[in-house]
């Protein structure tokens, strides 16, 4: 049996939390033998650039590709190997084993495995999803895609699933082909919208007239001998032939490998850890799409898999892995709890939000209210639109919990006010006192977060 | 003698505090009788669109004259007179004297006066500016500018002054035209920006080759016997000339009519008042631009004429003068101190600020420092730009004293986000732990503010 390769630090997964969590990891201990682990092909690139890639917005592959395997090794002084699977660890041990035979003995490992695309039983096909049937989650998903399109591309094509993905993948895709959008809840974005801006979304998305949203879930797919999609079948006994298929039906955190390491997840399967990012087992963190972080509305863990969150979580296990190795000066990192951001551009649409929804919100406990209101993006003398603002917030003290919104490019940055004030436990009294610019070009005289707030102290008093 | 005009509330001034003291009170007090005065001809138009007027890109007057005086008057019951200035005020007595003889008797009385751009002796032409010289102040002041440049537009326009007034007039009207503007302190908007920023401002100004910036005072205006000028005279012995000239050389507190009333103003000549908004004398308070007002960071009055405070405090004293006459259920209004937000887009750049330029915090006993940093608009593979930002922040603690940012449209909101984190008394690590929303066409992973506080915070260490 070959001998295994030593390192103090094993890195698995080498996309956002990863390389931060190597890139740390290397600032706080310079000396420390560094492995990262992938076992794709790619490392440090863009998920969230992935859409534009697949659909050809973004031409070259370098623009989402920050560093190679190689650029990123020689950079940070971190060994990397890509194509590398971590098939199982040695029981008790802290030795890796990979799937080509290699094996890792580490001092501390960091588990950034990320999450997966959820494929429904219906879409498989031999050992993957066979050809036109995609998933878009990794930079291979994406230049399979791209490929596609590109050479052959389909008269139609079918998204199944209307999460971010799923609508990101049909306007991308929908500059140059028909997209029929298999909605499963019967409306778009239905975890970070409401359904009364998830309408002015669809109202969008269609209006061009090559996207067609079809409230159904998909339930079966027919096929060519060879593979090939002929229909995607719905509940409701429709048959949407199409020449490819994307299956957007949601992603899960893929700690699958590392459940003999005896790691605690929570029931989506999420890695439990403290907010050092540390683990139940010694010498295990874990950061990104694979761990549940503190919540900063509830104070309870939960799952918000978002690059920032990879980031800021990798960033914090990378120094605490090294720094209990050989505790230096300074202290171990703590990742603040997290508020949910989140944005997207869709039509030339912004579609964003921050903390809890509504629904989300009076199950975790609270006894919270929202208003809906529309003001303008800036002065309508000057081509000002209506930009769609709901805020979320408990009844008692008028506490902010969430808030969503829906406008022209740009409106999306008026959710990083209302996570800052959320994360401050602040009230929709501050956010109404609260000033904000104002110029007939830029921003109206009455923000419509600040309407919104007028409207819930409204409501309240 | 003709017997006086009596009204419970006399409101003087008719724009943007004026109105929301009117709108507020009638609000308040149903029966009430309510008199607003201005002395120009018009009221409830929005000061803040003037420049886009004067140059012509708000083509019709109706697009930023909210209210006429008679829609006003009927949509509010308040009785509207324009044309009609205060001269004078009884000593002791509650009534005030009109420049046409007519005089009011009031129970209460708000000041609204405003403020009134600052006119330096060697522009001055008989009893005004003569023709070809200008000033935007006022509504009537755009139709005179438009008026000209649509029917006799001059090949070169001199503009004497840098601040925000200035440049919006020279981009407004360097669109057909070329203009120098004299730049008294040798650089832009030296009252909102250091001097890092707006040097990119003038770089972007000036980069059409219709704009020139030229680093010296006025002193004086060569005129035709007519009046009309020929070329403006700077310190540096240059002579300038010109067709028309643009005088943007500040504005102050317009409570000069008032001063008779003996109401308390500070060295800038602002009224000062309590958070009530109610002046030293009682039955009568200010509001708007002619009144100084509690500022958050230092706790102190601080004159900030914006639309924003000039609204906020409008509502405020009308609520609280009519409360006074006939106290009801509710409490009394008061202010929130105001951190200064302010927002101006100049070809195509957004130029924002919000709360203490460095020099104000050290000159209100801050031990402050501040970090400059460049970020990006958004992915840089879809367009992304340059966002240049100061962040400006005590030594001690870290707290957040103020901002300043320059870049493409939009960046402007984010200084929403850091005024709403300087009234909470917030720090360079709570700006640093938010959450902002991430998509590579709407911000960047690394938002230029948290790229900006986290700068700050090595600084620190």
């Amino acid at each position: 049996m070959e001998r295994a390769f030593g390192t103090d630090l094993l890195i698995v997964g080498g996309t956002a939390a990863g390389t931060a969590a190597a890139v740390a990891a290397r600032r706080a201990a310079p000396g420390a033998r560094i492995l990262l682990v992938d076992k794709g092909h790619d490392v440090a690139y863009s998920t969230c650039e992935l859409p534009m890639y697949a659909g050809g917005q973004i031409a070259a592959e370098e623009a989402l590709v920050r560093y190679t395997p190689d650029t990123f090794s020689g950079t940070f002084g971190v060994d990397v190997w890509t194509g590398a699977e971590v098939v199982g660890f040695a029981p008790g041990g802290r030795t890796a084993r990979l799937a080509d035979g290699r094996r890792v003995s580490w001092q501390r490992l960091i588990v950034a495995v990320g999450a997966h695309a959820i494929i429904p039983p219906f879409a498989e096909w031999e050992e993957g999803l066979g050809p036109g049937v995609f998933v878009l989650r990794t930079l291979s998903d994406a230049r399979r895609i791209r490929e596609r399109f590109t050479t052959e591309p389909p008269a139609h094509v079918v998204v199944i699933g209307a999460g971010y993905t799923g609508l990101e993948a049909a306007v991308a895709l929908g500059q140059d082909t028909r997209v029929s959008v298999v909605a499963p809840q019967g409306r778009l974005l239905p975890s970070g919208l409401s359904e009364p801006l998830s309408r002015i979304v669809a109202e969008r998305l269609t209006a061009g007239g090559r996207i067609t949203i079809r409230a159904a879930r998909a339930t079966g797919l027919d096929r060519a001998p060879d593979g090939r999609p002929l229909a995607v079948i719905t509940d409701d006994g429709e048959r949407i032939g199409c020449g490819a298929v994307i299956v957007a039906t949601g992603i899960r955190p893929s700690a699958d490998v590392v459940a003999q390491l005896g790691l605690r997840r929570d029931d989506v399967g999420a890695i439990r850890v403290t907010s050092a990012m540390r683990t139940n087992k010694p010498h295990i963190w874990a950061a990104g799409d694979c761990a549940a972080i503190p919540e900063a509305v509830t104070g309870r863990p939960q799952w918000i898999p978002l690059a920032m969150n990879a980031f800021r979580s990798g960033r914090v296990a990378g120094r605490n892995a090294v720094f209990s190795l050989a505790p230096s000066s300074g202290r171990p990192a703590t990742l603040s709890p997290a508020v949910a951001a989140f944005a997207v551009r869709l039509a030339g649409l912004d579609v964003a939000h921050a903390g809890l929804r509504l629904e989300m919100a009076r199950a975790a406990g609270f006894s919270a209210d929202s208003v809906d209101i529309v003001g303008a993006s800036h002065s309508r003398s000057l081509g000002g639109e209506d930009v769609h603002m709901r805020l979320v917030h408990d009844t008692k003290r008028g506490v902010l919990l969430g808030a969503e919104t829906v406008g022209p490019p740009g409106s999306a940055l008026r959710m990083n006010t209302v996570a800052a004030l959320i994360r401050l436990r602040a009230t929709v009294d501050d956010l109404e006192a609260s000033d904000t610019v104002y110029h007939p070009d830029v921003s109206p005289l009455h923000d419509p977060l600040r309407v919104a707030a007028r409207t819930a102290q409204k409501r309240r008093s």
